[in-house]
């Protein structure tokens, strides 16, 4: 349960922010939006006003919303009575009202504009995203569990993928892994039409497979209804085994990258994966207050080209994506991004899931993940398993399922 | 991979409806609905011409675009240029122009205002969800298919339902078990803030846990960040254990609920759990192309009402929800609603999960859920898995985990 002082804290620096800008009250939808301001996720909406306490109205669940948010409670049957429950409360109808508009589906948006017909509406997401990309103390302590839980987690995937099984097969074994842990299943993300199922466990060229999703790999995932993940290929020795995985445990997402092989990997995918490893050292010496985002960016381009590799940077040829990367949080795609453009200030807090990654067409991928924590004296590693490209046992081909 | 002759008959479809309607165009975008009228979810924006054949514009991946959808394909770094690109290709642009308003976020529906500023813009969402609604023989054995996934994934359940464990160990070997058969993992749902994961495995009390979504259950779940699904409540002898789960096979989902008990169901929920039955089989001697969708709902009511558990059904008390089965397809919560107010009738090829369920204050949850298609000669069960309650056998205390 989230305490109190915590959320204070959340609400105040909206508070400032609405205040700079001359916003009268921002009304939260979003589930996400919604924990981070209130601490519940249950059926309400949330309004914040410039000044003075939220008031949380809601439809369902009553007792699980009056006991996970500290909040006024007022019970609504129709989110239609809130302008008029606000009146009643002794606050002014909003003249400049935020709203979350990169997240709130159109019919629900045109309904709260002929609610609030009197108000002008602003756009509150780089607000709110702003603001949940500088973790509190309070969401730091639960990120360097969570980052320990992962490489918990992936103690034992050595012993679970084999050779001549699929990687739908291994990867449920490493699904497994992780919800024994609490892994919550469902990771949240903001992007529209973006989705994601624990992990892309990929082998060879299945990992040079782009796909629609915003990341570098894809893979070929259980068909066109699915485009992503693992999918029927049968592991192979001497093939990169490529794991992407987001750990997420107590609501927050932790993004880790790890290479396996049986057998050697070919000479050009270990080449990548120590350029790989070298810009990840470069950039974390990088990382602190005030480092920008999109410089950061150019240093891993840079070093792709001077080893030789800027075409097989982040995808291969027209197929590369431009960033190397983005903040984790509640959701998976926070920001700030690490990507040109992006012309943002690191700040002490921040949480960044790093991914410079190679692909070479035919073999496969190489690269690293970790998710670090940005603090005054430089990156703190969140995902603290070890980064090395890990060779699997001997008897590591398959007797029996 | 969807045959072009499946997807022609989809787009005549909409294509009818824009003709009554006087639409010109309707532009597609969510991915669940691209895949539908177009067989890819690549990153793409499908338009659909009131005559014509469609236009697919694909950002990525377009070899995978290019390889599952047979319309016109093409390619754009940016999507602002759809309305130039129209115009070259001899489309004129649309007068009248239909968007997805129930799901796109409102910051995509403004840029496309924006980009479309001559076209009026009318709401397809009811168009595309009625469409979706009625099956086509080729979904129709996609779907039996998936039904019989289920069946067969649920057969060893018994076996991994243990006292003394909790709800999240036995709720994992489940997930196994569908993941193994071909389980997509994610669980799309249209409703905004709705997510599911897998299933609700639910034992005593905690079926009686109301949330913040719209179905009868929640239960408690991992905490207030995920407050669904199964937690780390200990299953214990003699008390309701529910599970209602969702497997999604080829990219449809299936909806499913069976009660299990270690020991004997307290009295009150065997008698709920048979008034479950009787509603289920009062209501499918009633589904037939005509029959009314909101009729279905106060037949069911009406058995509750007779039986004296009106205040327990679909929830207890003032936490009820007005509900008694929802269609499915490639989404869960699809059209018709079997609901009050819903004056739909059903047609030959809908397939609608019917739940009636009955929440019993302090014991917990009884109920039953199985999925039919509508035919002409009645109701075709696609959930096999047989309905009776399950009793565990005796040597199921945990020993080892």
């Amino acid at each position: 349960m989230t305490p109190k002082e915590e959320l204070q804290g959340r609400i105040k620096r909206l508070q400032d922010k609405m205040t700079a800008v001359e916003c009268d009250g921002v009304l939260i939808l979003q589930n996400v939006d919604l924990y981070y301001f209130s601490g519940t996720m249950q059926n309400s909406r949330l309004y914040i006003p410039a000044f003075g306490e939220p008031v949380l109205f809601c439809r369902k669940n009553l007792n699980r919303a009056a006991s996970e948010c500290p909040w006024g409670l007022i019970p609504v049957s129709n989110y239609r009575s809130i302008p008029d429950s606000l009146s009643e409360l002794g606050y002014p109808l909003p003249k400049r009202l935020g709203l979350e508009i990169d997240v709130l589906p159109a019919a629900v948006y045109l309904g709260l504009i002929r609610l609030f017909s009197g108000s002008e509406v602003l756009d509150a997401s780089s607000w709110i995203g702003d603001l949940r990309a500088v973790k509190s103390p309070y969401e730091m302590e639960i990120i360097r569990r969570a980052g320990r839980k992962m490489a918990d987690a992936f103690a034992s995937v050595p012993s679970l993928i084999k050779l001549g099984r699929s990687e739908l097969a291994a990867a449920m074994r490493v699904e497994n892994e992780l919800r024994k842990l609490g892994h919550q299943g469902c990771v949240r993300m903001r992007g529209f039409n973006q989705e994601f199922f624990y992990g892309h466990l990929l082998s060879g060229s299945n990992g040079c497979l782009a796909s629609f999703n915003d990341g570098v790999t894809a893979g070929k995932g259980l068909g066109s209804f699915f485009p992503q993940g693992p999918g029927e290929k049968i592991i192979q020795v001497n093939e990169p085994i490529f794991l992407d995985y987001v750990g997420v445990f107590d609501g927050y997402n932790i993004d880790q990258t790890r290479m396996y092989v049986s057998g050697v990997l070919p000479e050009r995918l270990k080449y990548a994966f120590q350029v790989a490893l070298e810009i990840q050292a470069r950039l974390t010496e990088h990382i602190k207050p005030g480092a920008v985002a999109s410089d950061l960016y150019h240093l891993a381009f840079d070093i792709a080209d001077g080893a030789g590799l800027s075409q097989n940077f982040m995808g291969y040829g027209s197929e590369r994506v431009k960033f190397v990367g983005h903040g984790v949080g509640l959701e998976l795609d926070e920001r700030p991004v690490v990507a040109p453009g992006f012309r943002v200030s690191l700040e002490a807090g921040m949480v960044i899931a790093l991914e410079p990654k190679f692909v070479i067409p035919g073999l496969g991928i190489a690269g690293i993940e970790n998710t670090w924590l940005v603090t005054d004296s430089g990156a703190e590693k969140i995902t603290v398993l070890p980064d090395e490209l890990v060779t699997l046992p001997g008897d590591n081909i398959l007797l029996s399922s």
